[in-house]
């Protein structure tokens, strides 16, 4: 449509060779559980900067450098890391002023595919109107990469694609080009009185039960608790001071 | 779960490689406009059995043998083929008790990419009872695969694979082992009271309309007009006596 810009979701990484978005456009990376609400946990709380890493033997390599370290495999943190993949591991004291190194499951590694595109976003619930609004103003076609799980659609990414999508529509200029867009804002239709109560059928869900991890799910679902806009420059992520 | 079957959806030819389910397990093909609907609606009409083919020219090396071809690209009839992909062109007298050698752009693309596979159901809307019966009686798990359009989800065929899932979920021994199982189902149960309503936002309802189409879509949308369960062996596409 004629000066509009569109909304593409793209629901696994696996699918992102396939979007029909011609560039220039703007990408929004999500992995709700829990990499990118994790590192707009970081932002707000006063990391410097957030290096990702698509290995866990990179992610060593900085150890011995001195940088501290989030890493975890299958939700799980490796032992040599200082800490795992959990919001509130992002919160402590002793990440402000600092650099961190990290490297997860899912999340990490699909912005790592992104390396060679900008700009590229780190979208959560907790910065969702401040993501919306960037990606509005900026008048560009958009596309949301949802991590998934190990290449998988999953829930949790696919309702947050649908809220953004429902944020977008309210802006003047976007519009939705793909049945993707329109299933997740669909689903977030469905679970939007009560986000926590629909994620109770995800898979993912089950998986952070057996690691003992409920505790974090309900800051993952809280929407705009930060005003951060974290953009991945190809190396590194900064925040974009509003 | 011991002694249950699960379902696993596939919204995406390319996430093919991502399935979690082990082998053992069936599979069902879904390009509900049209490649799986004509298909069944040929077997319906009496057609003997059908070829699918991954090329148009491979199609166009049979027509020269003298075989019946159905071949379409983006939706539109080849010109040496007999006819393209609508449902109603496999209705015809001339078909009956004829072989027809098959090309589409992601129907027929989807069943050659699982030709090592057995065994390979074609499922649409008009034999979903029949299908959800053969698959139950198997007792074995399953994966629903969507042709999507050109590696991407569409609304289509993923209602249909929650139409499925909903209809399998009465038998005791199958299960959801996927969120995009639930996700389908999900869609399905906001559609179900009126599919053809809810698919006038799906992208192919507008290529459709552009194609002057629109007059097959409520045929592809109705439910259990044949008792069919066409199964393709990795060559050709048989109808199980039932």
């Amino acid at each position: 449509m004629e000066n509009k810009n569109s909304i593409e979701v793209c629901f696994s990484p696996a699918l992102l060779e396939h979007i029909l978005t011609e560039p220039p456009f703007t990408v929004v990376v999500i992995d709700i559980l829990r990499a990118t609400t994790s590192i707009c946990a970081a932002f707000e709380n006063g990391v410097e900067r957030i290096i990702p890493v698509a290995s866990a033997e990179e992610a060593f390599s900085y150890k011995e450098k001195g940088y501290l370290i989030a890493a975890e495999k299958n939700g799980i943190k490796l032992d040599f890391a200082d800490f795992g993949n959990s919001p509130d591991n992002f919160m402590q004291d002793e990440v402000k002023g600092r650099t961190i190194v990290y490297n997860t499951t899912n999340g990490t590694q699909t912005i790592k595919m992104v390396s060679t595109h900008k700009p590229v976003i780190i979208g959560s619930f907790s910065n969702i109107s401040a993501v919306a609004s960037f990606v509005a103003e900026r008048k560009q076609n958009l596309v949301i990469l949802c991590a998934g799980w190990k290449n998988k659609f999953n829930l949790e990414d696919s309702l947050f694609a649908g809220a953004l999508t429902s944020y977008l529509l309210q802006y003047d200029n976007m519009y939705m080009n793909c049945d993707s867009a329109q299933a997740a804002l669909d689903l977030w239709n469905i679970a939007k009185k009560d986000p926590l109560a629909y994620i109770q059928k995800a898979m993912h869900r089950e998986r952070l039960r057996k690691l003992k991890l409920d505790s974090i799910l309900e800051y993952c679902f809280t929407i705009d608790t930060c005003n951060v806009v974290p953009l991945y420059d190809g190396f590194e992520i900064n925040k974009k001071e509003n």
